[in-house]
């Protein structure tokens, strides 16, 4: 039986992880132009910049004075992503970032190594360290999470077992340290992900961790984004990562690797169309994407933006 | 509970759907070496041409040259579309199509009057002609349909109730000419088809037509496309019309009304992950997906021929 839940919410990760991969660079004024159009459309959480090398990316250079930037919307939290201990601290210099922290591992050793250079023992031995620093930091430690969690493009397959293992690696680690996870995330890191495997993971964490509430971060590399997005939903997940227009993934630009997240105003139309409130709005959330690829320069994958919503056709058949 | 079919067929509709959209005319030769590489991919029915005004649909007249200058692949069953008896007469003279019957209701009222000028009593009142002259051609009659059967543009939602009645009138004019039809299938034709509304659509008339074989026609104008598919099937769905590299649309193009068909290769692939066998090769779905790309001169939206498949990426890390 399906458990759909009543509200779902979303982390609005357009700014971060569709500018993050354009090879020319977005002029600063943009990208505050569009994180400032996203806050009006009701989203509560919007990840905007990540703070990395600016040599290998060099369209987070600016990260600093995007986040400066920006008008913050009041009841909007702004977050930053970091992957070491330089970025943290630049994040949480800007003082106007929501600073939380999640625990992740990676469910491929191989991708590991080569993303980050560093085993899985390794990162599995600084869990608690990273735990404590948060802790010393005052932060709240909400997420956990596992990305690869459905295969790797270096690995294959990643069974079942392996997300309950590691899933027990992260829980065992913040209970000793007295923490209380909320939500724990499965990320779909290479769009391995099809909705039967969704449902058998999903399913076999629910029946160890009852408590927790799950989320997906979903990429639509084979076009399997909204299908898996609808079996989460299934199966009672009620938060997903998404980004406006499908940005983050550009398949018309000649980069067979980068494929967006799943497109949050496509998804947002799914879950209102089936009675499930999302608190956005999806015009607005329309008009964002529109100005998305304005600011690209080339189109993005979203359907919504083109095929329109339903309220408005039915508004005009019923006149 | 889910009640996955162990199989699907597929027809193809992409040499139809895909090139009648297209504003330039596609040479014949490339027409034709499209519609021989399709051939090679395992499919077993390909809809390749209408026989409809050429002076409404340019790309359709050459319609007789297609179909006379393809080579006939043992196995496959090449059909064509026709709206009226002229376009039947057409199909038929070729003398190398695969004529089936097929009797379609539309779901609405207002699509029905501005696609073809008739009332929904006209296109009742004519399915017991239409029977009587299938059947003086010897031409066998498996399939009904309901077109615009999740919601129509002019006319808003359909209640499944609506869809109830329209089955119930195409079975009891095929039960009066002594004809039992195999198959009945729901057309999302403007893109309304949501998975929990394709799963109550398909409830009710399973419920009460449980020995009829169901089939699903999707568009992708809202991206629900492979969701509304894994709904059908969850249904137990096992035919669905698709279209390689979501031929039929074009979104890139500025036609905002111009949605392709789901993606054959993108759907395909999706049943295989699943343990569900579709006889087809998915890489030479993919080829033929870029081979369309290259036909028509623009990007389509399909994701496998870009993301590519898994078992590739399974084979390598093996190694």
């Amino acid at each position: 039986m399906a458990n759909f839940p009543k509200t779902v919410t979303f982390k609005e990760e357009g700014p971060r992880e569709g500018f993050q991969i354009e090879k020319n660079f977005v002029p600063t004024a943009r990208k505050i132009e569009f994180i400032n159009a996203l806050s009006k459309t009701g989203l509560k959480t919007i990840q905007i910049v990540s703070f990395v090398n600016p040599k290998l990316v060099p369209n987070m250079a600016d990260a600093e004075e995007v986040v400066a930037g920006i008008d913050l919307e009041p009841g909007v939290e702004y977050t930053g992503l970091w992957l070491n201990a330089q970025g943290f601290e630049r994040a949480k210099a800007t003082g106007r970032l929501a600073m939380k922290g999640n625990l992740n591992l990676c469910a491929s050793e191989s991708f590991l190594q080569r993303n980050q250079n560093r085993t899985s023992e390794q990162q599995i031995a600084e869990l608690s360290s990273t735990i404590e620093r948060y802790k010393s930091h005052d932060m709240p430690i909400e997420q956990g999470g596992i990305s690869a969690a459905f295969g790797c493009n270096f690995e294959g397959d990643v069974p079942v077992s392996k997300l309950v293992d590691l899933a027990k690696v992260i829980i065992d680690a913040t209970a000793e340290h007295g923490v209380t996870l909320k939500q724990f995330m499965l990320l779909d890191t290479m769009g391995w992900g099809t909705p039967d495997r969704i449902k058998r993971a999903l399913g076999a964490l629910q029946d160890i961790y009852p408590d927790l509430e799950y989320a997906l971060h979903l990429h639509d590399t084979r076009g399997m984004g909204i299908a898996n997005a609808y079996a989460g939903l299934e199966m009672g997940v009620a938060h997903f990562d998404a980004c406006v227009a499908g940005l983050g993934g550009c398949p018309f630009a000649g980069n067979k690797a980068a494929a967006g997240n799943v497109c949050t105003e496509d998804l947002v139309f799914m879950c209102e169309e089936m009675g499930i409130d999302t608190g956005l709005d999806l015009d607005v959330l329309a008009e964002c994407a529109r100005l998305a690829e304005d600011v690209v320069g080339h189109p993005l994958p979203g359907s919504i933006m083109r095929g329109g919503s339903l309220d408005n056709l039915r508004e005009k058949s019923a006149a």
